[in-house]
């Protein structure tokens, strides 16, 4: 006996010896007694060894115990975790790694950590149980995402995030010194994806988007990761039809999967219809002004009030929790967009929204080259800057269209986070790179 | 009738009336009949029509065709594709989309292109069968690994792309004018898949690794993509076992899988051994002295060379395309290399050469905080440029280790292509991002 046995394989092994490894997340001692939380990647274990066992062990030491498995006694049965019947009587406790004395309780059920101190600690704030859930939530919306994505024939693609020009135009964008060339963190993998629909017909991507806002809100990040699809030979309304395929597998999914992670964060199941309900953007701010009074004409968008608002609306009326809303005016979308024929001053374009906020956004794209080109001219991007994808439109683009979920705040909002730099590991703003970034004096 | 009928889905459908939608690959026009060859992502079809409905057509048009699924005549029957029994027989051809004429005959079977051309027309020559071909594989290779690392329990992570420092150190890094800092491109995901393994044990991530090498060679990219795993309680064995099972179970099933790709290619189908022969640095270096009478004494490394000649060894003695080799010394490998304590000068490191190219590399870390900031300090990096870094160390960081494929160049060498800029949708190198980059006079 000198192999480790995973913890949650250890309900099976009472009254053998068996050897765990983990790290203690609390400890509770009686003098001559004390009792241990271990935890590995599996499962938690109660510990029960000497005081002179536990001799400095704190919070966060790595340990490996030889000890015996255990039944509990009846009324000590823990029915909260799946090893709540047992415990480990240990023999001998071996240090594999000491820990500093923490700076906060790591042991309580929730962090109650002011946001900046969550961050200002990250390496440490991310081993509590309930941030990894968080974590666990989001590989698992990747995971289904890639899923709905291969269920669309969609074959994955492996872009560039380095650019020659501003991918979505506008200023906000970060610039690398390239070898002594001014070069770009691309702002999406929106040109490449493209590109790549007109070789692949069906491409998903899961990149990184760069956005140097300088602001500062609870839903935006500067480096977010997006998980992106690209369609051929489709129309605007099986456009839709994908997208809301896609959300609703990734939000059904994983809230079935994980329903007790939403339970611990007090969320509740999603709605989901069997329709999601579509609207235009006119339409939507018809809805508004009717159930509030605001006067929205004129608007050009929905600010986040609005889209509040419309999602109250999809809730009380039609019991779900995402609403599609399409047709926003043309010169609010990037030059990609195509224009409704119908009405060019709106174009065939969409977002989803899902609680509350926007999580994704799409469009049919422009396919002809010529129309392209003076797009770009139009919305004051510079097409030479854009040659590589530029030439993919000379020589048979198919219509196309796609879209593109920001994988962030669909956990955000998944689990009801307030901040979005919860929901990601190292977040990144104007005030922070893992750590806080001194003021610049200009 | 009105939906499109996928290519393949054509086969059984003789007598019978179908829309399809694709790209013109060929054109074989005899004046009154004409004969196209049309691809969608399904699959590509003869189609016969008059040389009025042919038009203007030319290579790489989008169209959408109605017409008549036709057994073709025996003698035409092209048994080197699936729909070689059939052809339709057009009764209307829209066109979707125009190319403009093809710089170069994109309808060969092989695109004889030298690399810069290559690269220079990428957003067309991307279309070319073959070249798509290069990526069906490689999206293959990142499936594959990721199965294989779920198999091995770990959980997937999305780190950031952007640090304070550099994260390998050395001064080949790409710099960024983040509002006003100067932050960096990260070298890998290495500091950040570390924290992780802290909290979750094991993890992987597939991530961008940026190296701002100021040369030119057929194997760098100055952005790459890596397949990294990292996993805690493990020993070195555990380690190399781990490496072994995932890189043999991703060409394994790629090269089964994708035989057929392979064959195109005219590429053997991988040598793979029940176990993969392991020597350190040193008996490789003794081996290859023995097979090529070089002297190797004092080389801290294998070159590509050397590579070479023990990947022969390995093909001829063990029947295996995989070599892994050990023990690099110490001052050869990045700070958070572990030293071998029998002997300090060499170090808990790997590699694994496949088929004369190194494609991974690893090591046991360093897991001990005092330990790590000393090395970090001797290989003259600052810690204080990683503060969330070491935090992690301070907190029980346990045994732990890790490893990295290349994706691009694994991708290489399964299809032996010449150069790594093949294996890579948009290659980025000191001399081109997409297009061209003009020299910088200083």
């Amino acid at each position: 006996m000198s192999k480790r046995t995973l913890i949650k394989n250890c309900i099976p092994e009472v009254g053998k010896e068996v050897i765990i490894n983990g790290w203690v997340q609390t400890v509770r001692s009686h003098g001559k007694i004390a009792f241990l939380d271990v935890m590995d990647r599996s499962a938690i274990i109660q510990v029960v060894c000497t005081g002179e066992q536990l001799g400095d062990i704190r919070p966060q030491f790595v340990v490996s115990i030889i000890g015996i498995v255990a039944n509990r006694p009846e009324k000590l049965i823990n029915p909260n975790i799946s090893t709540g019947g047992i415990e480990l009587q240990a023999n001998k406790i071996n240090i594999l790694s000491k820990a500093e004395e923490l700076p906060f309780d790591m042991g309580s059920k929730d962090l109650n950590l002011q946001l900046p101190t969550l961050l200002d600690y990250r390496a440490l704030t991310l081993k509590h149980p309930k941030v990894k859930m968080i974590f666990k939530i989001q590989s698992a919306l990747v995971k289904e995402f890639r899923k709905a994505a291969e269920e669309l024939e969609c074959e994955e693609v492996f872009v560039s995030a380095i650019a020659s020009g501003a991918t979505e135009g506008g200023a906000e964008v970060f610039s690398i010194d390239y070898f002594g060339h001014r070069a770009f963190l691309t702002q999406s993998p929106q040109i490449y994806k493209q590109i790549m629909v007109g070789a692949l017909e069906r491409v998903f991507t899961i990149a990184k988007a760069y956005r140097a806002e300088p602001s500062v809100t609870t839903r935006h990040l500067t480096e977010a990761t997006q998980m992106d699809i690209e369609m051929a030979f489709v129309t605007l309304e099986e456009l839709l039809d994908s997208l809301e395929f896609v959300g609703v597998y990734m939000v059904k999914n994983v809230s079935e999967k994980y329903e007790n992670i939403l339970k611990e964060f007090n969320v509740e199941k999603p709605l989901i219809s069997s329709t999601v309900p579509r609207l235009t953007l006119r339409e939507a701010q018809a809805i508004i002004t009717k159930r509030t009074g605001r006067n929205l004409s004129g608007e050009l968008d929905l600010n986040p009030e609005d889209e509040k608002e419309i999602c109250a609306w999809g809730k009380e009326e039609h019991q779900s929790d995402f609403v599609t809303i399409t047709h926003f005016p043309t010169k609010k979308r990037a030059f990609y967009t195509m224009p409704d024929s119908n009405n060019p001053e709106y174009s065939l374009s969409y977002d989803l929204l899902f609680r509350g906020i926007e999580i994704l956004s799409g469009s049919q794209r422009i396919n002809e080259y010529e129309q392209l080109i003076e797009s770009m001219k139009n919305k004051g991007v510079n097409p030479e800057k854009f040659n590589i994808y530029t030439m993919a439109f000379k020589y048979g683009m198919p219509p196309e269209g796609g879209f593109s979920f920001g994988l962030e705040r669909l956990t955000m909002k998944l689990l009801d986070l307030q901040n979005i730099r919860e929901a990601s590991l190292f977040p990144r703003d104007m005030d922070r790179i893992d750590e806080r970034l001194h003021p610049v004096h200009k």
